[in-house]
């Protein structure tokens, strides 16, 4: 079950002005679900976005970079689950192409001003009859108060769908941010498609859109994940309609810079509370570390540490699996006699072993709750980063090893 | 359950000559189980090995290391389970010279020629009391064929215990090689703490015995684990008593070096088939590589993937999730279209996509099998990597969610 999180109420959700969503029940891999998503933008609106590093990056992704990089303006997203167009070589570039000239069509535009994504089984073809023709439905049923229906569409095995809205008073005017994702494979999220859509209505240029989204990727999505161990398909996407006609540039970006990395935090840790069999939301602080490298290579060990990861799932304050992971993270000189290692107020270990004032019952106690901190205080310099991660159940494993059935 | 993995009679464990083995049962962690093992050694044997680069390395680790480097020749080694002695900080380096005293007084050596090793629990006191009234015990049951029953000693959450004799003829004689090990953490194996033990009769100076050691673990238990990110108690022993006459030198020391390195791939490959929940035995082949640190940097990646691992334990030919570990594990220049993907002797994917020829049922017959082999041909270099792993089972966390109960 996810870790303390909803869905908002879809009256929470603010529209963005020109930005209209569409939802199509396509069949792509069962009936009855809805497995297309249409986003269609105004003309003139700005899009950014960070994808993927994996080699073998999905279709979908190259195809959407390559349709970014023109200078006509992307005038439509367009999105299916059910199958990740990955690992599946040259007809995988033809098919989402295909998808792309088959909406251009219905929209009267180029097909290089529409950007695919893709999510679910890999090395599969995609089904593209069937996505041509849910996409008239899709186009057809679009309104811009449509988030709510948006994010049920793009879900996978996520059990919860992930949305918020914010707003901003910028340039003497309510700026809008709305934004959605996907993903719940959270053990390692590297494996996990993972796609975040977020839109204001704030008028930016397209440059300054790419460095916002940037870092709002840096604070919130890759901290959840391996910086680089992304999957095929991973893609968060940031549009400006500039609609409230309040306009952002260098000069005043840092409002709308806080707010969009606020919502892109609120869709990452989403996809930590729904990670596939997660019982336990845990945000790993390291601190005192000479570099933010080293202070996320510390971070990384114990997130990724399945012995540390079924300790949570058990509740059994096991913590010498945190020091474990700490020691072998490849921080090669790092001294283990001069850190502290905490459970959110407990302090667990200090000059290299257990601490003199730890009781097992303390330990015990924070193992009980839902939501945990672990604390890494290194002493050795002054660069702090955090990351966000879940346990480790029997779900996990039955999720996992049933999912194409 | 091991996957096709058992224990040899007694009978075919060979005893060598200068080494002798007693254990007993000194209630460490549970009562009614043999905890401790000395293994005592004659006079002028020589002993290598290879230990943890876990920055939280235990206690034993390091004294064991510094015992090692003193001149006076090492006479016994003494192991315990159900504690590691790790995260223990100055009193577990208390404990461990404890021990080493200990055992020192009764067999009238210095404390310096012994060499302690511990495993289990992080992060607990080593009660040294209980382990100083079971050597006695150990002591005075030692005799030289009792590899069975020292195999059985260091077991943790093994099922099966693991030892192998071979024998060579060297120098115009009959050479003797025996080891055992421990360990069945395996799907990260780098937090499971591996113990090895192998003797030879052979005479061997202890610089080249460190060299044959040393490529041995780099052949066997380094191919079941990234490099570096090891336990905090991992270790590998050879010992040489010299006792058959057979002399080894560097010109002659290709034939103990192979059957030694075969000897640490059987006790390596016996820790994976008996990997905490596994129920598939994974070799993974990675060949045309440009140097030896892509290919194993490629097989990691598919051997630590738990989507990888869930749809092997499933028998699910979801092989994308292969491609996509590829893909991830941070090989910046690999082509994806000019590699193959084979599962056995199917060719799975080429061109960046599934094969032609490939038919679902194929993949899945291989699937089913008990042991299979993942060989991934990149086709940019002649270097080949070969890698061994297992599943990810519901049983996987069962036992890692209460190791400590």
């Amino acid at each position: 079950m996810p870790v303390n999180l909803t869905t908002p109420a879809a009256a929470e959700l603010l529209p963005v002005a020109g930005v209209s969503l569409g939802t199509a029940e396509a069949g792509i891999k069962r009936p009855d679900r809805k497995d297309v998503l249409v986003m269609q933008l105004c003309a003139g609106a700005q899009v950014a976005g960070v994808f993927t590093t994996n080699r073998f990056c999905a279709a979908p992704v190259i195809v959407a970079r390559e349709h970014l990089a023109q200078p006509d303006g992307i005038r439509a997203l367009v999105v299916n689950t059910g199958n990740a167009n990955a690992g599946t070589g040259e007809q995988g570039m033809q098919d989402a192409r295909a998808t792309c000239a088959a909406l251009a069509g219905l929209l009267g535009c180029k097909p290089s001003q529409i950007l695919p994504f893709s999510t679910g089984v890999i090395m599969e073809p995609l089904p593209v009859a069937k996505i041509a023709v849910g996409l008239p439905r899709a186009v057809a049923n679009a309104v811009e108060d449509n988030w709510f229906d948006a994010a049920h569409a793009i879900m996978t095995t996520d059990i919860v769908a992930k949305a918020v809205s914010k707003q901003v008073q910028i340039d003497g005017k309510t700026v809008t941010v709305t934004g959605m994702s996907k993903g719940s494979g959270m053990i390692h999220p590297n494996m996990a498609t993972m796609l975040g859509y977020i839109a204001t209505d704030a008028v930016v240029a397209q440059p300054l859109l790419q460095q916002i989204v940037s870092e709002a990727a840096n604070r919130s999505f890759n901290c959840i994940t391996v910086d680089g161990d992304t999957s095929t398909n991973d893609a968060l996407m940031l549009i400006a309609t500039g609609k409230s006609g309040a306009v952002v540039d260098e000069a005043n970006s840092a409002a709308l810079q806080a707010v969009v990395t606020e919502v892109a935090t609120v869709l990452a840790q989403a996809i930590v509370r729904d990670g596939e069999g997660a019982t336990k939301f845990i945000t790993i602080k390291v601190e005192g570390g000479r570099d933010e490298a080293e202070c996320k290579k510390i971070g990384y060990a114990i997130a990724h540490s399945p012995l540390v990861k079924t300790a949570f799932f058990a509740s059994d304050p096991n913590l010498g699996r945190i020091l474990a992971a700490i020691g072998y993270a490849g921080v090669g000189d790092l001294d283990v006699d001069t850190l502290s290692l905490y459970l959110d107020d407990v302090l667990v270990a200090e000059s290299g072993g257990r601490a003199a004032s730890y009781r097992e019952e303390d330990g015990q106690r924070v193992m009980q709750q839902s939501d945990i901190t672990i604390r890494v205080v290194l002493n050795r310099g002054t660069v702090n980063a955090t990351l966000w991660t879940c346990d480790f159940s029997y779900d996990y494993v039955k999720i996992n090893a049933s999912y194409r059935s």
